[in-house]
C-alpha cells in the first residue's frame, strides 16, 4: 500500500519477459506506437503523448527544460514536497519562481493563485502539481488554474504523477497543455517510465525553442515519435509491461477506475475516522490516491510501520522531509481494491492495539463488512 | 547480433519478476549496495560507482553535465555520432569544445589530442569516447590521454558505453576520473540503466559546484547512494536485472569475458576476410564490441538485413547518419560466443549468396569448424 512503487499485477510483470528487441525495428515501432495511443486514452488527448525512460522526477524536470528559457517567470503553487521539487527544476531551467504557498496540509485558494497569475509579468506558465504525494492533498481548481494561465498568454503544466488514472484528468478538455505522470502510480506498472501529453502548442515553440537539455528533450523525442523510434535506447521490459498497463486501464475504462480510486480512499477515510485518527490533508482537499495520516501521541513510525509489515504484510511508508515520524502515509492506488482496503485497516486497528492505542476492531470490521 | 539491446539470458530475464519493493525500504538498500559493490568489480575501481534510471545517453549527459560549467574548454576527440553527440552534451552544459577530429572508420592520432590538450587554455576536461559504436573503432590510448589531460589538471571521462565489460578499463589504474556505460551492452542486462564510475577528485568537485540539472545531478546521486537510497524512484525489476547481469561477470570473470569478446571478434573479422568484405574501421582500431562492415557493390541494405532475419533469424543493424545503406553492424557484445559467431557467419555467407555475391559456403564452415 505505497504511494508508488504499487503492486504490479502479474499479466504487467509477465509482459516484461517477451523477447528483447532491436529498438530501431518494426517491432518496437508497433510497440512505441500501441503505448502511444493507449496513452491518449488515460490523458483524454489527441494531441501528442510520449514516454521516456526515466521516473516520473525525470518526466517533470522534461516539462520543466520544455517551457521555461532563462529570466522567464512562472507561477508555482507549492503545498508539500513536490511542490518545492517543481519550483526548483524551474529554477535550473533558469526560470523566476513566484511561488503561491499553503501551509503543509492545505492547498492554497484558487484565488490566490489567480492573484499570483495576474500580478507577474512576462508570465511564461503555470506549473501545478495535482496531487501532493508528501500531504495527501489534490487540488479540485485544475480546470480553473488553465483559464487563468491562459488568459495571461502562459503555458500550463500539470504535474500528474501520483494521480492520473486515479483522476480523471481531460487535458485537452480542462486546457493542460502538459501533463506527467508515471508507470508505477496509478498504472500499476513497474517504475521507471514518465508519460507526458503535450498539444501543439507545446510542440511548435519547442520547434522554435529547443531546450538546453539532451535526453529530456521533448522536442526531439517528438521529432523521433513521428518516425515511430525513441531517439535513445529505450528501457523496453518496462515498454511492454506499460502496454499491458494500458491494456488494463483500457478494458477496466477509467471511468471505473477513477470510480474504484475514490470509493477505496473513501473507505480509508471512514476507517481512520472511525479509528479516531486524523488525516494530515484537509477535509477539503484530501487526496483519493495518497493517505496522509497523523500518528497519535506514543505511536512512534519505525515501530507502527515495521509491525504493519511484519506481523500483516501490509507495507505503508512515512512522512517525507518535515512530515518524517509525524505522519504515516497510504498509498490507494493503482491495483487497490476492497481487499487492500480491508486488509490495511485490520492490520493498522490491530497494531494500533498492540502498541498501546486501543481500537475496537468489531466497529472496524463490521464497517468494513457493510462497506465491502 | 545487434550492438545493443543485447540478447538476454534467461537468469536475467527471470529476476526481472522479483517481488516490487518499496524504494524507501531495506531491502532496495541491500539491491543497490549488490548492484554497487558489484559494479566496482566491472569498473575496476575502490573509487564510486553510481547506477542511473536512463539509457546510457542520459549517463552520457550527466557525465558531461557532471564536469562542465558554462566557459569551460573541453577537449573531445571525434571520429563518429557518439562523439559527435558528446560534443553536443558538453556544449548544452556550456563548454566550448576542442574537437580533434578522424575520418570515419579511423581515429584521431595520439599525438593530435595530445597537442589540443596542450594547447587549450582553461581546459577543464578531456572527454573521450572509448568504442564508436557508429563506426566499430574503439581506441588503444585511453590511458595515455588520461595523463595527458591530469598533466594539464583537466578531468578525463570516457564514455565506455559500448565496450566496459567486452574491454577491460581499470578506471583507477588508468586514472579515468568518470566513465560511463549501460546496461545492455557487454553486460547483456535489458536497456534501461546506466552505470557510472566517479572517483573522490570528481566527488570533492560536484560538493562544491553542483550541476544545473536535477535527474542526472551526479552529486545528488552519491549523496543520497551513502545512505543506500536514490534520490527518485529507480527502475525496481531492470535494477534485480542488472544485479544479475553482474553476478554473471563475477562468476565468468572479466578477465574471460574480455578474451571471449576478443576471440569472437577475431572469428568473425576472419569471416569477413575470407567472404572478401571489407571492414569499415581501420585494422589498426577495429572493434571487439561492434563491427561495421563495408557493403560490395549490389548488395541493398534494406534487402540483406531483412534476409538474414527472416531467414537466418540472425538480427543485425544498419549505419548510422552518413553511413546509412553503406554499412552494416554487427554486434559482438554479452553474451556472444562461438555459436553466435557461426551462425552469424553461415546466415552473412548465405544471404549474400542468395542476393548475387557468391561466398565459397566451404570454406567458411571449414574455417569455423577448425576455430570452434
Amino acid at each position: 500500500m505505497l504511494p508508488g512503487p504499487t503492486n504490479v499485477p502479474e499479466r504487467i510483470m509477465d509482459a516484461m519477459l517477451k523477447p528483447m528487441i532491436n529498438h530501431r525495428s518494426a517491432d518496437f515501432t508497433s510497440l512505441l506506437k500501441s503505448v502511444t495511443e493507449k496513452s491518449k486514452y488515460l490523458f483524454q488527448t489527441k494531441e501528442h503523448t510520449l514516454t521516456l525512460s526515466a521516473s516520473g522526477t525525470g518526466g517533470v524536470e522534461a516539462v520543466a527544460f520544455a517551457l521555461v528559457r532563462p529570466g522567464d517567470s512562472v507561477v508555482v503553487p507549492v503545498f508539500g514536497e513536490f511542490g518545492n521539487r517543481l519550483s526548483e527544476v524551474v529554477e535550473l531551467a533558469g526560470g523566476k519562481v513566484v511561488r503561491v504557498n499553503a501551509e503543509l496540509g492545505k492547498i492554497p485558494r484558487l484565488e490566490e493563485i489567480r492573484e499570483a497569475i495576474r500580478k507577474t509579468d512576462r508570465l511564461k506558465a503555470v506549473c501545478l502539481v495535482h496531487n501532493e504525494t508528501s500531504t495527501g492533498c489534490a487540488v479540485p481548481y485544475t480546470e480553473e488554474v488553465a483559464k487563468a494561465a491562459h488568459e495571461k498568454g502562459a503555458f500550463f503544466a500539470v504535474d500528474a504523477v501520483s494521480s492520473l488514472g486515479g483522476y480523471s484528468i481531460p487535458v485537452d478538455k480542462w486546457g493542460v497543455d502538459i501533463c506527467v505522470t508515471a508507470s508505477q502510480k496509478c498504472l500499476a506498472a513497474p517504475p521507471g517510465l514518465a508519460l507526458l501529453s503535450l498539444n501543439r502548442k507545446v510542440a511548435e515553440y519547442l520547434k522554435k525553442s529547443p531546450p538546453a537539455v539532451r535526453y529530456f528533450d521533448l522536442g526531439r523525442q517528438l521529432e523521433f515519435l513521428e518516425r515511430g523510434e525513441t531517439p535513445f535506447t529505450p528501457a523496453i521490459p518496462l515498454y511492454y509491461a506499460l502496454e499491458e498497463a494500458l491494456n488494463m486501464l483500457i478494458e477496466e475504462t477509467l471511468e471505473r477506475r477513477v470510480e474504484r480510486h475514490a470509493r477505496c480512499a473513501s473507505q480509508l477515510y471512514s476507517v481512520l475516522d472511525a479509528i479516531g485518527l486524523k488525516c494530515f490533508a484537509d477535509r477539503a482537499c484530501r487526496s483519493n490516491t495518497v493517505i496522509a495520516v497523523n500518528y497519535p501521541a506514543g505511536i512512534e513510525d519505525g515501530q507502527f510501520r515495521k509491525r504493519m509489515s511484519e506481523d500483516h504484510d501490509v507495507v505503508i511508508t512515512g512522512g517525507f522531509s518535515n512530515l518524517k515520524g509525524k505522519v504515516f502515509r497510504i498509498g490507494s492506488m493503482g491495483d487497490v481494491s476492497n481487499a487492500h482496503v480491508q486488509r490495511t485497516s485490520i492490520a493498522m486497528a490491530v497494531t494500533l492495539t498492540k502498541l498501546g492505542y486501543p481500537v475496537d476492531l468489531n466497529k472496524i470490521t463490521g464497517m468494513l463488512a457493510s462497506a465491502g
